[in-house]
């Protein structure tokens, strides 16, 4: 195993209090495990839309000129002022960014369980995966099967972990059916794959007339478009034919959320039922997990008092997690690497170049089909 | 016990596919009781804000003159073209009204509890309580403590087990504090006598200044007013100062909610936190058992994931309660009737002044310290 350098190059963000999102590739102290860590070799790590939400800030990246003269990389653009006071609280903190990758686990600390991960090639989920190096907890590591590649690994932890945690959740309070939103990206794909696999009835509910024929090709049954002026009767329908009473929303803003509540209810109240001002006794969960739509999220109630709308947390779902059940997950997703949790990427970028305002613009459209995949070490 | 007549008046309310509220007291045939079931000759019955939404379904009853033509006293009034939308379950359905009351069990079904309860004055909760009978279930029965009076155990049901819910619910759910909105009101001074009692610090939101000196009188520490302009930062100082992670909205529209949570969130995370920008994991629960604001639940996400905000329904949580918990509420209800439950009443009505145009035009205002109480036999 080479030696492991004392400094390493490390991408971060910081919110300056004059309301400009500075990026910059910083040379820092190469971290050492503590007794429960280990210490990655990054070689690959994705740029996840909940990534680009820390890296950029809503900064106008549009209008981002390089800084030529500065010792480091560095680019710097303006932010809305509305957007500096929802990002108070991170103002004058470089922060690392990066929610996972993959790599070659170079050090461990003293536990046995980082121990025995010392030599593997993991994927893994972090704070700081867009460095040379990162520290990661032997939990959040997944050793990767013989053969597969950091490449293969980069994205194993956050899409196909929220994807098993989706239908877990279902099966855990309850529910028989899912609605996802945002149905078409990587993660929906994903879900849908595991979905089909396992006989889970899903509702996928999409923005475009193209994203209803991409998942129609990969064996989708109901899609519903929200596009469409039959889109509150479409759903309804998909909704009364899976039986789908939890929803998981990456939009987050605007009135999607209630409106799946609201054909929740229509879908589970028979038409011949005695009215009830207090609606339907089928619980009816949204679970928000995203936040693609900045705007609040408003809730015209038709849906009687039967109902939830809460956030969801990859993490905040694996601390609750019991360890043979992480377990298991984990396995299935390393056996089912390049089948159900396969990640294409478009893009392959440096450190450096993920700092090249006409590259920065590209990635931060966050465009449905297009993936960037960081490569620290090239 | 006297002969139970074959008929009864009894209050009903229909809508009309012509978008009209037909207010009515018909007479129609008694009510046998089934084996599990108890029948009250009702003697009072409180107009709480659920029975006036059910009853009034939103009508302009400030254009509804009486027909004085009628075999029954009926009044109509017009319903606005969007209320007729969100009433298209009910339209054409004549519905009884009256969640609670209190009376004597004239019969009784077969069963050994239903028996048990024959010749007893008790306070109950049903969905007809707006006639000289109603029928119940013994479960939903509270005994009156001797020399009870029916009036004094008119509302002994919603409101005391909806505040006792309240506690009941956040010490189930791991929650150590609470917050109320329209904390003036006869359930709002209630829940505070409760808390006062247990020691639960409880934050009280109100609408005006007249109601945080109240609130004050009756012994309440934390009291906020959301007219003020110092509204945000008082909750924030509220919510910190009594760890209060739950709260009940009756208003149940607008950003109340939401701003709710924002407070929370603000006073779990120290200020000398590193930044998250999936925010604190302390979880931050709003039950909406109300809807006295009836536009949309705007929500303004500034508080992380680890929150939820959702339906609350007293025959929901009786539903979920066991039998021995229901029994040590119902009995507090009973020992202290007349002093942490004590309702008051400023207007005593018939079923006949109930429809008088200008007695409906009072009772519809719901205005604070204002209480109808109906006596079907007067």
């Amino acid at each position: 195993m080479p030696e492991t350098p004392a400094t390493m190059r490390q991408l971060r963000s910081l919110v300056t209090p004059e309301g400009e999102l500075r990026l910059s590739v910083a040379t820092v102290d190469t971290p050492s495990p503590r007794p429960e860590q280990v210490l990655v070799r990054v070689e690959a790590a994705p740029l996840n839309p909940s990534d680009l939400a820390l890296l950029l800030a809503m900064a106008d990246v549009g209008r981002a000129p390089a800084d030529e003269g500065a010792a480091e990389p560095t680019v710097t653009a303006p932010i809305a002022e509305p957007v500096m006071r929802a990002l108070a609280a991170r103002v004058g903190q470089s922060m690392t960014v990066g929610n996972e990758g993959a790599g070659v686990v170079v050090a461990a600390g003293e536990s046995p369980e980082a121990q025995a991960l010392l030599g593997a090639t993991v994927g893994f989920s972090g704070t700081a995966a867009y460095g040379e190096y990162a520290l990661a907890s032997p939990r959040m590591c997944l050793p990767l099967p013989g053969g597969a590649t950091p490449v293969d690994g980069a994205s194993s932890f956050v899409n196909p972990l929220t994807a098993l945690g989706m239908v877990e959740t279902m099966r855990r309070e309850g529910h028989t059916g899912l609605v996802h939103t945002a149905a078409a990206s990587n993660l929906g794909q994903m879900l849908l794959r595991i979905c089909l696999a396992d006989g889970v009835p899903l509702v996928n509910v999409v923005r475009r007339p193209e994203q209803v024929a991409l998942l129609r090709e990969l064996g989708a049954e109901h899609v519903c478009d929200s596009s469409q002026p039959t889109f509150f009767a479409d759903l309804v329908a998909a909704v009364k034919a899976t039986g789908a009473t939890l929803a998981f929303d990456a939009v987050g803003g605007g009135r999607l959320a209630g409106e799946i509540l609201n054909a929740m209810e229509v879908a589970v109240v028979p038409a011949d039922a005695p009215y009830s001002r207090y609606g339907s006794d089928v619980p009816k969960q949204v679970y928000v997990y995203g936040a693609l739509d900045p705007r609040p999220i408003e809730l015209s109630r038709r849906f009687g008092f039967a109902w939830g709308v809460g956030g969801w947390l990859l993490t905040t779902f694996l601390g609750t997690l019991p360890l043979e059940d992480l377990i298991r997950l984990r396995g299935r997703v390393a056996a089912e690497l390049t089948t159900t949790f396969a990640s294409g990427y478009t893009d392959r970028i440096s450190l450096t170049e993920a700092l090249d305002p006409a590259v920065i613009g590209r990635y931060a459209q966050q465009a449905t089909g297009q993936k960037f995949l960081l490569l620290p070490h090239s």
